[in-house]
C-alpha cells in the first residue's frame, strides 16, 4: 500500500512531457508553459487547440515550446495531471494509508476533494468525451495515473473493484465536487458522501464479468 | 404522476427555439438547423461556435437561421434536448408511470438507457462545465425540462429527493452509459445499475440541509 506516494515520482517523469533536461532555466520554461494552459482556460472557458497558442500565452517560441510538448494535447494533459499530483501531495500529508481500509479511502477521498477545490474550476472545461473505464483500457496517462493511487484503496474494500472505481469516478468528478461546494457543503461533507457512495456501489446484476 | 407525458408540449415549445409558424417548409428548415448541429459535431467532434456555421452546414442563410435561434446556444440546445425528448418518448411507450415507484424509476432509467444509446454518442462532446444542481437552480431549460420527468419519480422514493436527483444525474450521464455499453453491458443491467445507484444514495449527513 506504500505504492501510493512510492509510484508518483516515477510515473511523473514519463507524463510531464518531452523535457528530461533538469537545468533550472528549461524546469522554469516548462512550467510557465504548463501555467500557460491555465491561463488559456481562465481567458477562452475552453482549451488551446495549438500549441503555438500556448507557446505565445508564455511568451516562448513555438519552437521551443515543441522542445517540452509534442502537441498542445501534451501540455494540456500536464495542465490536466497537476490535479491528481495535488491529491497524492495532500493524502501523503494527511498520513496516506492506514490499517483501515474504510479510513484510508475516506482520506484519499478528502484528500481528492480539496485539490479539486484548489484546481478543479479550470479542469471541469477540459473533461473528455471518452469515458474513464475506456480510456483506463486505452492506457491514457492521466487515468492509469489516477488508478495506481485508487485501485489498491479499492481492492481493500469489499465490493466490484471496477464497478466502484466507476462510481469512485462519477461522484468525485471536479464538476460534480465544486456543485456541492456551492451548495454550502464543507469539503469533509463532501468527501464523506463519495466514500459511501463508493461503498453502496450495487452490484452489477445482469453484466457481463469483465 | 400523468405531468410527465403532459408537461412535455408545453415545455418544447420554448425550449425549441424561435419558430412560432406551423408552415410545413418552416418546420422543415428549423429541423435542418438542429441536424446541422448533430452534423457539424460529428464532422468537427465539438459544437459550432457561431450561428453562421450551423447555417451554412445546414444550406440555409445566416439570416434565415437567426429567425429560428437567437444565437448558437440556441441551436445547441434544441439539439440537446432531443436526447431526453426522446426518452420520454421512451418512457411513455413502455407504459410511463405505474403504481409501483421503483418500477416506475427503473422504467425511466431504461428509456433513458435507450436514448442515450440512440443520441448520446454526439452529446457527450457538449457537456457544459457547469454542475447540474447549479445549472437547475439557474434554471437551464434543458436542465429544467429533464428534472421536470425525473423529480416526480424521485419523490415517491425513499430518501433526499436532491442527492437523488445529483446521483441520477452522474450515474445516468451519456458518457457513462455508453462506456458500460462499450463493456459490453445491456441497456436492462446499464438501467438497472443507475435503478440501484439511485436507490442506495446515501444521506447528506453534515451538509448544510438545501
Amino acid at each position: 500500500m506504500t505504492a501510493v506516494s512510492s509510484d508518483a515520482p516515477t510515473d511523473l517523469t514519463g507524463l510531464a512531457g518531452r523535457a528530461t533536461s533538469t537545468r533550472a532555466d528549461t524546469r522554469e520554461t516548462h512550467q510557465r508553459l504548463i501555467d500557460a494552459v491555465q491561463a488559456w482556460v481562465a481567458t477562452h472557458g475552453a482549451p488551446p487547440e495549438r500549441l503555438a497558442d500556448i507557446a505565445a500565452m508564455a511568451d516562448v517560441s513555438t519552437a521551443t515550446a515543441y522542445r517540452h510538448f509534442a502537441s498542445h494535447d501534451d501540455a494540456i494533459q500536464a495542465f490536466v495531471l497537476q490535479l491528481p499530483i495535488r491529491a497524492v501531495e495532500r493524502f501523503t500529508e494527511s498520513g496516506g494509508t492506514t490499517d483501515d481500509p474504510v479510513e484510508s479511502f475516506a482520506r484519499w477521498n478528502r484528500a481528492w476533494v480539496d485539490a479539486c477545490v484548489e484546481h478543479g474550476e479550470l479542469a471541469v472545461h477540459l473533461r473528455s468525451p471518452i469515458g474513464f473505464l475506456q480510456r483506463r483500457d486505452e492506457h491514457d496517462p492521466v487515468i492509469e495515473y489516477a488508478c495506481a493511487q485508487i485501485e489498491p484503496l479499492l481492492e481493500q474494500l469489499d465490493g466490484d473493484t471496477t464497478m466502484m472505481l466507476f462510481m469512485w469516478n462519477v461522484t468525485s468528478d471536479p464538476r460534480e465536487v465544486l456543485d456541492l461546494q456551492r451548495l454550502g457543503w464543507s469539503p469533509d461533507a463532501i468527501a464523506d458522501f463519495v466514500t459511501r457512495a463508493v461503498l453502496a456501489t450495487p452490484p452489477a446484476t445482469g453484466a457481463p464479468t469483465a
